[in-house]
């Protein structure tokens, strides 16, 4: 394997999903890329062209993903990694940097991240402004830590009257731990408080459901789906739900 | 006062400096708009053209800024309010909120909130990806909180093992809180806690500082920086600070 400078990675986010949530930084990378790798849906936004390899890869390969992004770079080529939303939010850039640290032959790699628009902050957006105040982002998924920590982290949170933006709330292999979770915000919240369940946000098929602590249930939530939390006074104002920027 | 249903009011956040991190649903809204709301340095940024009237304002009129938004709304115009980065974190979409709280006479108008770039995640995707686990951001100033929420908030996050974002960490007007916050940082985190100081992120400014939480020093920091505090894992590997998916 011949190694060139001109290879590089970039690891960008597109956004939750509408095209024009996608960063014209983002577009150029793409543009300039030889190889575009990622999870299959993300790798499918990107338009095919000449000169352009597409190498889509299943869900839960993160490290076998990043480890042939970062081969492929080291090749000469230029390789963009797509994830959705922020690719440093619950995203592809923590796994290319977790193999990088397992290959240090590629620490001379021009390794780079651009931002975009994670879901919580488009969700947000539809929503008003629930996220105006102080604020928490939590991965709900325990495929990487116990689910322990989870527990402990909402209900510091709660305790802290931050608001919150729980990713990956729900999935068929896990279906009970977002009803635990419901149960932690219960012991430390009031019943009136607002939780917004936000769909495929930005996509033809998204769909805001805001209801109170009392009401919810975790068959509101689906994998698809990232659930915003107000803080003790969030609230509603017509068709918006904010948080003022004061708080006690 | 007529008032006319063409108007609306769009709240968008124009990312952290860079035109090429400014969304092209902001820029059409731009494009569209015959009223440009902001704070000075924000509506410095739209260019000037035919049928675009700007209206600059100071700092710290939120509320003003957000009622003359509405009114201009409510007289039939297309009024773009600017923010920087994301306009619901820490930003105008709430002011907006609260001001049409105040004025129900508003309720029936077209407002839309546009998400944008919020800094922390244009500053860790320069560093790296500290924010790539379970993190909270927090608003240093007490303009609109007391500042023992603020200590209080720090305190639980570090209990938590969150990463964090600390927005408006330091100004002229309050040159000792932050001191605070690190005195905070250092009862709960080790010494070897990494932070980033990270200025002007994504301008001709762009510098970026880091250091150990036995290193830091709040001379470190001043309103155009955002502040990242890693969790118990945060590491650098080569050039890049990055924090990893996974947790104990």
């Amino acid at each position: 394997m011949s190694t060139s400078n001109s290879g590089w990675l970039v690891v960008v986010g597109l956004g939750p999903g509408a095209e024009d949530l996608v960063t014209p930084q983002v577009a150029a990378a793409l543009a300039q890329a030889t190889d575009v790798v990622g999870y299959i849906p993300y790798v499918a936004r990107v338009a095919p062209r000449e000169g352009l390899t597409l190498h889509p890869s299943d869900n839960r390969v993160e490290i076998d993903r990043a480890q042939h992004a970062l081969q492929l770079a080291a090749q000469g080529r230029r390789v963009v990694v797509v994830s959705s939303g922020d690719p440093g939010v619950f995203a592809m850039a923590s796994a290319i940097f977790e193999a990088l640290e397992a290959r240090p032959e590629y620490l001379n790699l021009d390794i780079r991240i651009l931002p975009g628009i994670t879901a919580m902050l488009a969700a947000a957006a539809s929503a008003g402004a629930p996220l105006g105040h102080d604020f928490c982002a939590i991965n709900l998924s325990d495929n990487l830590k116990p689910f322990a920590t989870v527990e402990k982290r909402v209900a510091l949170a709660a305790q802290g009257d931050f608001a919150m933006a729980f990713y990956n709330p729900r999935s068929a292999s896990r279906p009970h731990q977002f009803a635990r979770v419901l149960e932690v915000l219960r012991e430390h919240c009031e019943p009136s408080r607002m939780i917004i369940f936000a769909r495929a946000v930005s996509t033809p098929d998204e769909a805001l459901n805001t209801v109170t602590l009392a009401e919810a249930t975790p068959e509101m939530a689906d994998m698809r789906t990232v659930v915003l939390v107000g803080n003790s006074q969030t609230r509603r104002i017509g068709p918006h739900i904010y948080t003022p920027r004061s708080a006690l």
